[in-house]
């Protein structure tokens, strides 16, 4: 069944743009939903929604953690959406957590309460991105701030095992994101991952630059959390700038078609029409969204959290990992 | 007259492009150009072209540092045309330098060649990058992968005199590129870069996400070289992706302003079209642009260095900075 916890408090709209996007995934997936919150709001919400239906059920939580409050005000507050939610997958009850919310706090609750992996020593954000002709993975965007090049070699082995199974791809090719090609060029954390990923057990491809993540020069791209932070957000706001420019040039030649082609331009490049980015590391799976999650990214993160349990994301990520490291270690 | 020094063997594409772009400046600009490199070759291309005419005047370099070349092979080969180029600004016989080949040599061969303006530590690399409504300096993009906090302050305030002889942007707004808004996000680097900016007398207006470059946030963008190169050279990758979705979705549904728009979405994209990058921070002018470049780019780069060199853009970044050195050290 693959219940998913969903924290109904996270994200910069409020709830109920959560609830919609939580709403439409029972309703239209038949997926199950607990819905993790303010018990008397979220029901109001769901009657004006024609009631909860079979497939959502409301786990209440008293506490929620803003989106600007520091991420470790997870760790003091157990009666938050959050913390509930991720106790919810501890407990066995959900399969999984999607959350909208502060992404530190989110972190800081998933690595205290699930604990992680074995043979991972830190969990990072994986980003599916759109390149020309396919998709790739991009990690860490956000979860660590700071790296060692072990912890980076570490993501890029979770980042191989998920895009086998998300994307399907048998054999991903590793690209450490880098200032130049050159082995030689970028600084120490880089040459450091780059000596240790020619030995590890992966097909690394070497330094990509940033220009070449777009071009599909490799289908894992490994980085920093706070250099991949930075590489996806230019990318949404670039994004969204050009979107606008391009709007308001065909809406003056040919408002006729402006809408389609901006439609599709933005569906290939809107991060949160791929719904959400997985926390890889922890041991349980747990989604972040973008806190400007429309109701539509809300239901996809849904269905993609159902999937990746329903694929046995976590198991899979554990064995490949435990199995890679047996090679190497 | 302000003559400019052009590396006529860097960039990807070889002295032709160069030459095209330099015999454009002179021609069409009436900007004195002396082009550095291989003479044999640079006489016969010239003729090609009708001859060099009044305004191009070749100086010999027998050397040329190749584009994948480790940088410090800049301080062993004097004869190389980079190395000639500098010292033809250095000797005052060239108003500025130009080169859009080897980066990393070019920033170690101008600091070395020229030292550094008093009261500066290191170069940085300022890109203009176009946000909506106006355009935004983020600096350094590349001259400097590992930076202490000092230095960041040093950009901030060469950044902000760039900006205001540049863009003519009176109290130019500097961000400080993080990954949270919040003082506290981010890394070491941005949070004591954060809190001396606090003290420095700049328009500060705090850390700046990635995804509000774009969006106008700040007109002087300061980071590390390596995150700086990242978010520049990733937004350049997305561009081309998207430029090409957006040519053939276009190209199905109205070949004919197909080509319009995207001409447009190019121009207000692609940093090519600005010319160049000035290396702030060397006691001479010098400009780097990218290997790529077309010979319109090259022609607008050369255009820029005098458009710097007649502005004293040297002497007024010398006095602001010591100006701003004395309020606040």
């Amino acid at each position: 069944m693959y219940p998913i916890a969903v924290d109904a408090m996270g994200g910069d709209f409020g709830p109920e743009v959560i609830i919609d996007g939580a709403v439409a995934a029972a309703r239209e997936c038949a997926i199950p939903v607990r819905l993790v919150g303010d018990a008397d709001r979220l029901m109001a919400a769901l009657r004006e929604r024609g009631g909860p239906g079979g497939l959502v059920e409301i786990v209440p939580a008293t506490d929620a953690i803003g989106m600007d409050e520091a991420p470790k005000a997870a760790l003091k507050r157990p009666e938050s959406s959050i913390r509930v939610a991720i106790a919810d997958v501890a407990a066995g009850r959900s399969a999984a957590v999607f959350s909208a919310g502060n992404t530190g706090a989110t972190v800081m609750a998933a690595h205290a309460t699930l604990g992680m992996l074995k043979s991972v020593d830190r969990p990072a954000l994986a980003a599916t991105v759109p390149t020309r002709g396919h998709l790739a993975v991009l990690l860490d965007v956000g979860a660590n701030a700071r790296c060692r090049a072990s912890h980076l070699v570490q993501f890029a082995e979770m980042g191989a095992v998920f895009a086998r199974i998300s994307l399907g791809i048998a054999s991903p090719r590793v690209g450490l994101l880098s200032i130049g090609e050159e082995e030689t060029k970028g600084n120490e954390l880089t040459r450091e991952t780059h000596r240790l990923l020619k030995a590890a057990a992966l097909t690394f491809v070497g330094n990509i630059e940033a220009r070449d993540v777009y071009a599909g020069a490799a289908d894992v791209i490994v980085c920093d959390g706070f250099t991949g932070n930075i590489a996806l957000k230019v990318s949404e706001g670039l994004a969204e700038m050009i979107g606008h420019a391009l709007a308001d040039g065909l809406q003056r030649e040919a408002p006729a078609i402006a809408h389609d082609v901006f439609e599709r331009l933005r569906q290939e490049v809107d991060y949160s029409e791929y719904g959400a980015a997985p926390l890889l590391g922890v041991a349980g799976l747990v989604l972040i969204g973008h806190g400007r999650s429309s109701a539509k990214a809300v239901r996809r993160a849904i269905q993609m959290a159902h999937r990746f349990a329903s694929a046995g994301l976590l198991a899979r990520l554990q064995h490949d990992i435990a199995v890679s490291g047996d090679t190497h270690r």
